[in-house]
């Protein structure tokens, strides 16, 4: 099968490492813990509720060099990832943000970083994971839609923002489940 | 439709830059012509003719900061595409080096500095096009392969070393004919 992993909240901890960030950086500033995270993009939940300020501090943080490197990856991800590939085509596909400068080369880096040179040849950019063919999705984005029906089953990857999507299967946020959700990988 | 566009030699000049730079910064060493390519990739045909010496000189040259982003635009490329996007869903689809480094960033700078910032959002990169969905892909590699059968058909995009392959529809080097060659697109 194919199986398509999605990076940033799947394999790499953004929202972990953004609020890390930002609590160092602004001790004193209104912020969200992870689990009341309510919206995929952060900008949707944080200008609303605590300022326009917001905008250019989390674009400030998103946008510098090293940010995406700097990620760590989700706990369990690199092994159940590693696991999978052993029986599947697996590859890494994610949307670079708007402010693609340094974001698109440190993914690669980072999937270098972490996963080994070989997985570099696995990376599938795009901002449109509906062109992307596949037999699975594993994403945590709640709704996931582009030009085309997608061939892929969206499997949800559980986080706070997307917890009150139903009817779709399921991985915990640690992965420690994968293999009771997906036993058609093994 | 969904027409794929590739980069390298169909809308940026990757092999004219590449025999400038080998020119200028070698001045005694053995050039191919552009007119005698017969590999898509350089060191196929350069290390069997003229020597293991050349297969660092091409990394060196492919690998360096600023490559990519030098290239030149191939002439009537920015003006087709631009016209094909006026109908149609365009995405510029292509594939990074193994040397990733400084090709993947300049990729996407590339595509803002000639095509501007909105076409960054159509960027796809990946090593294996069959995975992509479209109805077209203009490319100029002689044959295509990858883990699927293609949804697009692969119309060729001229260039020495493709001219031997023949029952696909050809796009000449300066896209003057793309209008006769695909007149479902007008």
């Amino acid at each position: 099968m194919i199986v398509l992993v999605d990076q940033d909240q799947v394999i790499s901890n953004f929202e972990g490492q953004f609020l890390t960030v930002l609590r160092q950086r602004y001790p004193k500033l209104h912020y969200i813990p992870l689990e009341q995270r309510t919206t995929h993009k952060l900008r949707e939940q944080y200008v609303p509720l605590h300022g326009e300020h917001f905008r250019e501090i989390i674009k400030e943080i998103e946008t510098e060099p090293g940010f995406f490197l700097s990620l760590p990856p989700i706990p369990g991800s690199l092994e159940a990832v590693t696991e999978i590939a052993k029986k599947h085509d697996v590859f890494i596909c994610t949307a670079p943000l708007k402010e693609h400068k340094y974001c698109v080369g440190e993914k690669y880096e980072w999937i270098e970083r972490y996963l080994g040179y070989e997985w570099t040849r696995r990376v599938i950019l795009t901002l449109d994971k509906t062109l992307i063919r596949g037999d699975r999705l594993i994403d945590d984005k709640p709704e996931i839609t582009g030009l085309v029906q997608p061939s892929w089953e969206h499997v949800m990857f559980s986080f706070a923002y997307n917890l009150h999507i139903a009817g779709k299967r399921r991985i915990k946020e640690d992965w420690s489940n994968w293999k009771e959700v997906l036993p058609e990988l093994l």
